[in-house]
């Protein structure tokens, strides 16, 4: 449903056209200062309207805190949140109330609740990723606290993809362009890709690659919710999202044991690995190796084309649509990766320490 | 932790050389006549040493149900159930019981809870997808009533991999060979190579698909439960998964809009798609396609040959594993996707049928 | 947490003084047409300022819902909203910031998260009950729908206790008095009580007894979701509550079960009891009689008079309270009653139903 | 259902007279060395068969873990165990297939689920607190380790109810008498009381009162998961359960505030109340004093005498019960109430302590 998280917890609601989107927090330790400044910078780079590659929509994206905060600290109480949502242009929708958009949630949607909010893809729309960012803002805010960085980046749209592992790369470039690339000439063929599919009227899918340093080993809840379980059904969780894998990933379906084992090593009293295969957990725990995970992300379906679907009473027709859209979404589920990935290891770092807790032996 | 499922539920527990591995199955609708056979022989098609290129582990995998059935029907109280451990040979694992061997989850269990049970590998040990199959073959016997097909084959061993779309083959050969392919000339490569990699004391990894067919539209519950997202986490929470995709999958990265989209269409009353590339899931929700997705293995860790790793106080070590183990378990992992795969149906299905169920007009 | 319910929930935010207060709905069945008039005169009843006998603090408690609901129905989508503080006269409580007023939760709250917003009890004050009208409110009208009813009223204030058993009342006079009790003698004698504390200067306790009428048989979640567990649950959470009790309840202690089993007769085709000592509830699972219960209220703590405690540094200290409050806040927690057992009800009835859903002949 | 708890859990299962009952205990942390002597003593307190004024039914309660204990600790792995059941005079139960014996659950099962184990109560007997016992003896350990102790003793059987409060009790008189009862002369008294019934083929009720010593301020989860709520809901959730109070409980609706305020003092640098009229949990937190409450239990249903009721099918019928009943239940009682309160207190103490490990000054 609509809550995520067990001890660490986002209950998110709202439509795109609707009044406002928002969410509660719950769980988030007391005593945390916030900076405010920080959630609204990661906000904007969610945000529409970026640049020329994203959809021209103007959200401006202010939260509004409505509770759980007192002087500027986490009271232990849950934070409610909206943001308003505005420069919604509802009529831009109305021909679309009795369409079936191909590849949308319009017709899955109906079928399911009899019922739609049809004005920008309701419910459905990417729009309820910005509730998203401000739950996994603070989380990122708190993992910080305790020398954890998530860092996502675009390593591939279309059929450009990033060369090599994510060692060589520079991460402080990644927000120097607009597809958040952290590459400078691969970042330069993605933009260029985006400006051909868009003056084609068309849109391209694209991958996001996420590292995460500074793990402890220990965080992980088997047999069921393993670490990178949780942090596939996260990123499968947002919009357009079709695959997710993480340390070898597909290919180590092609590899040989004796390629692919993991050695340990002991290194100035640290047990370590000599490669990271595993991507950071074994048997569903974090090993205190880099966790590394790729997600990847269909086109958008909205093409600025004439388009063939039916209405929903079966009938054929061809549609253009009027609505602001992105000919690629990948840029900017960069930090949407970021914030779900902060949720479920602020979640699990939780669970892990509420048993560490106990007093020695018992 | 132990417990997976919202409506249908399992509870496991068990460790490869304890007493006994079982499980509770809780949630299934009572009055459902349940066929023992069916259970054994899908338990069977997980068992190790069905061929030569299993593990010779002999397990006899016999359930017996200790509660929630009487007089052959579910009663709607838990059912609990147990598998006895028997054959196991634990002299075979003491001297790992200060190893940490490459890629097990040696490390991160005693890293994780101070203390482990090392004997052939624990909790982490994959004998406990046992229990699973279980629980995931009364969700078969309930989906099959309601016209729920779901079909699992492996699709690639190491660099073997069946060509082209499911659609081409006949699943009625899966099990007539040693891998599960349903293409007897790929299933004969791919045996060659793993007994070629047998040879070499080596091990080989893979990739399992499985098709569903016969959901309705309408099953998922956006937007953190979406039907594809509890897929996923299912599957990535089998041992040894580096990956799940749906649908177009990782290949959508690569895909312009225009080729990705599915377009709707009407035949003979019912809303279709003309293709898939959705893989029956449209914003998380079953949209009455087949459903089909892709679940990657690493090559199994343990390898029959001299390994160097380290003891658990960070000595340099070199062991050679006595244990029986499957150079290649994607054959033994089939039955495990399915499983899995039926207990978040069923679970969806409960989920979804609970909002339908008021009286109309409301 | 801030979360309750399994398949209708709410999630729930918001301090007394602070900028609002709100939650989130999920699991609402789509379609469902809303009263809105109904819901605002539902959190009219609970609302502080109805009459001399509580306190005078005006809070409009005008709800704003943010989604979730599109052209009068619900869609599916959680429903969120919002109801904006006013009238907070903060600074009646600056000279409170270091105090632990007696029976209050300001040293718990300070000994569990360590800060503590104290304006007017912050998280812990019976403000957050307004935000469960919200969804009870909600939970009704479904319930209503269906040919359920539930109605609270105050049974008993300090020593006194409305005679007899609920069958002798016509609830059509629950809303006569500011006492909300159907007994109008009986009333007046609780309201002159009420008037005599106030003069005073103190506050004194009651007892809020519920009935739920149109039940089917059927509902409620052996062994450890009994649906009498999660009413006494539901409504030991309302503030003050310190006791709950169905059926014959305590007073069962006493008795013999020769007196107390109530026998099964047949009449015209339907099963029913000739007593109803079980409460209509019996091995946690209603039988379609009457659900009746009572919930037990402490005098609320603070009192306008000086009152002896310590600060936070543990000084004695003497304070006089300047904030308004309620001599008896029962008549208020008569509706919150209600809300919160539609709650329960609604959320049973959807987990009941949903395992009714399958085909028949599985 | 049938899993309990949040991160102490147990999920049971098990009917009167099936195979086994059982359970799986999760979350329990690891290297916690089980004493299992004490987990037999305590079921063993639970057992039936103890004195004479207990059924006669012998059940050996003999538990076999299954797993998640290795060396005599625990491993962090869930912890599955089973008591097979023996003894099981099931043909006793034969003439009551069709029948709806009074007070019991066998018309709200059969309504419920159309289907029913109806020999000897099925999942509805108190058989299945057995299990209950093991998990809670394990949580008891855990507690003592902490220094928190759980003490429950029988205050009320019939009329016979212990004079005064429980400071003056002895506790260490409880098991020295078959009711449980701390006060020798009343435990006669209620002896006595016990043995009258029975020999009028009849039963009687009671109420257990249980004492918490040594819980530290800041335990319980507002607003929804409150310290007593939980308690409550576990408490209302044992067999023949009626309600629950704690604290000044019922009486505190006929007291006035200034009676019932519990003033703080600071003593020897510890914040401490004067009165305990709170019960120890103020705002649903513990606040370090004794925590107290009362659950009230009804007679049994089951008398040794003909009794009237109804067949399936509606046909009125006299029917002798055969089987072997207790003619009191609440000495026995008394062990469930101190399992289910460890239980709940152990999860609260792992939810607390959670959000207490993050390093400070984030």
């Amino acid at each position: 449903m609509n809550t995520t998280g067990t001890l660490y917890r986002l209950t998110a609601f709202g439509e795109s056209h609707g009044t406002a989107i928002g969410g509660v927090i719950d769980g988030l330790p007391a005593g945390i200062r916030l900076d405010m400044e920080q959630i609204r910078h990661f906000l904007r780079r969610r945000r529409p309207g970026q640049s020329d590659i994203t959809t021209q929509r103007h959200e401006d994206d202010n939260v509004e805190f409505l509770s759980g905060i007192f002087e500027g600290r986490s009271t232990g109480a849950p934070i409610g949140f909206i943001i308003r949502n505005s420069d919604c242009r509802s009529q831009d929708y109305n021909d679309l109330q009795h369409l079936f958009r191909p590849s949308h949630a319009d017709f899955t949607y109906t079928a399911k609740y009899g019922i739609r909010d049809y004005r920008g893809g309701g419910r459905a729309s990417a729009r309820e990723t910005a509730v998203r960012c401000v739950a996994g803002a603070i989380a990122l805010q708190v993992l910080h606290g305790m020398g954890v960085t998530v860092t996502a980046y675009t390593s591939q749209i279309g059929t450009v993809a990033l060369p090599g592992d994510y060692h060589q790369y520079d991460f402080s470039h990644i927000d120097d362009n607009a597809v958040r690339c952290p590459h400078p000439p691969t970042a330069l063929a993605m933009e260029e890709l985006i400006a051909a599919v868009r003056s084609e009227s068309d849109s391209v899918g694209g991958i996001v690659t996420c590292i995460v340093r500074g793990i402890p080993a220990g965080w992980g809840e088997p047999i069921f919710d393993k670490l990178h379980a949780d942090l596939g059904k996260a990123m499968l969780g947002i919009n357009a999202a079709k695959g997710f894998e993480y340390g070898a990933g597909f290919a180590a379906a092609a590899m040989r044991g004796s390629q692919a084992n993991d050695c340990f090593v002991s290194q100035e009293g640290r047990i370590t690995t000599l490669t990271n295969h595993s991507g950071g957990i074994q048997g569903g725990i974090s090993n205190g190796e880099d966790i590394y995970f790729r997600v990847a992300f269909k086109p958008t379906p909205t093409l600025s084309r004439p388009t063939r679907s039916i209405t929903d009473d079966g009938q054929p027709v061809t549609y253009t649509p009027h609505g602001r859209h992105d000919p690629c979404i990948v840029p900017r589920a960069v930090p949407v990766v970021e914030a779900m990935t902060a949720m479920v290891l602020l979640d699990h770092c939780l669970q892990h320490n509420s048993r560490k807790s106990l007093p020695e032996n018992l």
